[in-house]
């Protein structure tokens, strides 16, 4: 068997993989759409700079151990497929497959009999065995028996990739037992600390928990820190007396952004949904709702601030210190702190915003206008969730 | 400074606080309305033998360091008064006060100026500023600035409170900076992991936060188990993979029981309810309900199990085996064990139970009839949440 493995996705999930592998000695082709991502992946030099640790390997294996391409041809002579593609939701959160079953049916169209194919996106329970494996039989003319499927999610944290892959546990399952026993076979031999599941199904559910855990613990810890509002005592040291090892609160927030957390919930209540399950999920949609309320909340928290400024409310110069979704993250999908400036913007008030990561430019390109804290008189910073300005406000 | 303090209510969670005191050499006036219990204590006999390590501490201190009796007047050369009694609700879940009320009262009338009260009852955030000090202050006839007044959460757990008390994190708060500083320093003689923290109301907000981390992940374990159950997927294999350092997805089951976690939620949810914040405890009240209708799903579970036996319906003997709030305690408050088999012959079953901590006869006071499982079709574990007959319905 060819020892070469297919890295499908080199984005900010899979390129950390790809690396982690070459860096085991293991061939590795990088497939993505991007060439100038490719290209420069060849050069050795690292598109994704804040993954502390990449650089080194992207130095020492691009365009050597790790040979970054465009083409799925390239990658015809693997045995081994690692698909880690985005799945992004439309509006209303329903998964678009657009990009994964284009880049499924691409391997499809260089697989081979006996070949494995490994899905590492997160998807909704129930995908791997019914979209992607019928994707990869249609586009490959193989009988679905004659290829091996396998479901092993990416636990990857901007920023925390390589060690994490190193050193966190990292689950797999098989579409039967055989495929479960191949990949966990290729995939220990560059990942130390696996665990074969029982399915590909078990796999899929096992990372969307995860999401559901974060994302309601953080809806707790929201509804507490209210509840402690309301009775006038400091959340965060209640907080922070209330935490041991049994006891984990979670830390609150302006809701949760980004392509995970505020995600996966949702795959589940869908599937509930369009199982007539409505009562099935009714937890982790009042968590879905109130983490997405809290930019509501804050709001009108913003708006009485401006109670403690000595001028007219329609000329009190409100500046939100941060509109990406989370700090240091230059990103804005679902960010509930671009809502938060949105909806004081919608109500009439003089809103500002200056992001640590945007130039003033770039402010005006989401829509704000850029204003220094200095010349503000509220400043929420929705990152610490509290007012710089005025002090007695938050 | 008399050294001497009385501890009142030697309960479940007072007496194990009592004789940790009394072993680190100080004397205890232990007071307890219960006469019978005050007689055995002193005769250095443990009336509660699951308590690990309590029965040697009892049997070296009762009668000796730690003096049990009925009488308030006893404790009155004491300066620190410890009042942890009992809590109980009313059927709507608001807290019935009587008791404590009374215990408090009977404090006051033994009180001294300069001397220190500490309440460890789990209460709603505000009871100890707002009615401990006004039921002190009117039965001791001593103005509230009189007398020191803080609030330490009792954090034991059945089975482990020796342990508990002397290792866990114990954290106290005063009405004022005075009553902070006294309590903490009266409190460290004898707990080695003690935090002042700000405020009384902090300190009960605190305990009432770590019930409500518990009871909402009970539920999202619940929800998770059912969607689960939808998806075909095994939940506690799922569950095993999923949680790390991260991640700490609880164990599902038939709904949560006893004095504690079913009830401190409602202390948040009814306190917003009065400030008309309804929408401020919606997930507390969602997971509540979810908890609570669990009996109704597991009901519905056991009469489809049914559909495996061969004999009409009516004559199937269903076999509960378990209907205390928990294994292993003999307590029936807010079972949903109690409440699963109430259901089920409510609705015209032919229920049984098996209880391995009742009698057949103390089985039938409860008003349900004895059954070995061997002699019945169906039998449920509410422990296992797993059915033991027939094999195949789990």
């Amino acid at each position: 068997m060819n020892q070469a493995i297919a890295v499908v996705g080199l984005g900010n999930a899979g390129l950390p993989l790809a690396a982690v592998i070459a860096d085991r000695g293991i061939q590795v082709v990088g497939v993505d759409v991007n060439e100038k991502r490719c290209q420069l992946i060849n050069e050795g030099r690292n598109p994704i700079p804040q993954e502390e640790g990449l650089g080194d390997l992207i130095k020492r294996h691009g365009g050597r151990k790790l040979l970054a391409t465009p083409r799925f041809e390239d990658a015809s002579d693997c045995r081994t497929f690692i698909i880690i593609v985005p799945l992004f939701v439309d509006q209303s959160f329903n998964p678009d497959f657009g990009i994964m079953e284009s880049a499924v049916r691409s391997v499809g169209r260089v697989l081979k009999k006996g070949d494995l194919v490994v899905l590492e996106t997160t998807v909704p329970p129930g995908t791997t065995e019914a979209l992607v494996q019928s994707w990869l039989a249609e586009s490959s003319g193989l009988d679905s028996s004659d290829f091996h499927l396998a479901y092993s999610p990416e636990r990857i944290m901007t920023g925390y990739s390589i060690s994490r892959l190193r050193e966190f546990p990292k689950v797999i399952g098989g579409r039967d037992e055989e495929s479960g026993f191949l990949a966990h076979q290729v995939y220990s031999s560059f990942i130390s600390n696996l665990h074969l599941v029982s399915s590909t199904r078990v796999a899929e559910l096992i990372k969307v928990m995860e999401g559901c855990y974060r994302d309601v613990n953080i809806a707790l810890a929201n509804e507490l820190f209210k509840i402690a509002q309301d009775l006038d005592v400091n959340f965060l040291e209640a907080r922070q007396n209330a935490n041991h090892q049994y006891c984990h609160i979670h830390l609150p927030s302006t809701g949760v952004g980004g392509h995970c957390i505020p995600v996966y919930p949702w795959f589940l209540i869908k599937e509930m949904e369009k199982r007539e399950g409505f009562d099935n999920c009714r937890l982790l949609r009042t968590a879905r709702e109130l983490n997405d309320d809290m930019a509501r909340y804050w709001a009108e928290k913003i708006l009485l601030a401006c109670l403690h400024v000595d001028r007219p409310l329609s000329l009190v110069r409100i500046c939100i210190k941060g509109i990406t979704f989370r700090e240091g993250v230059k990103e804005f999908y679902h960010s509930r702190n671009l809502v938060l400036a949105k909806i004081l913007r919608d109500k009439g008030l003089d809103v500002y915003v200056c992001d640590p990561l945007l130039s003033p430019e770039e402010t005006e390109q989401k829509g704000f206008r850029y204003l220094s804290p200095e010349e503000a008189d509220v400043v929420f910073d929705p990152f610490a969730i509290s007012f710089e300005k005025p002090g007695d406000a938050g």
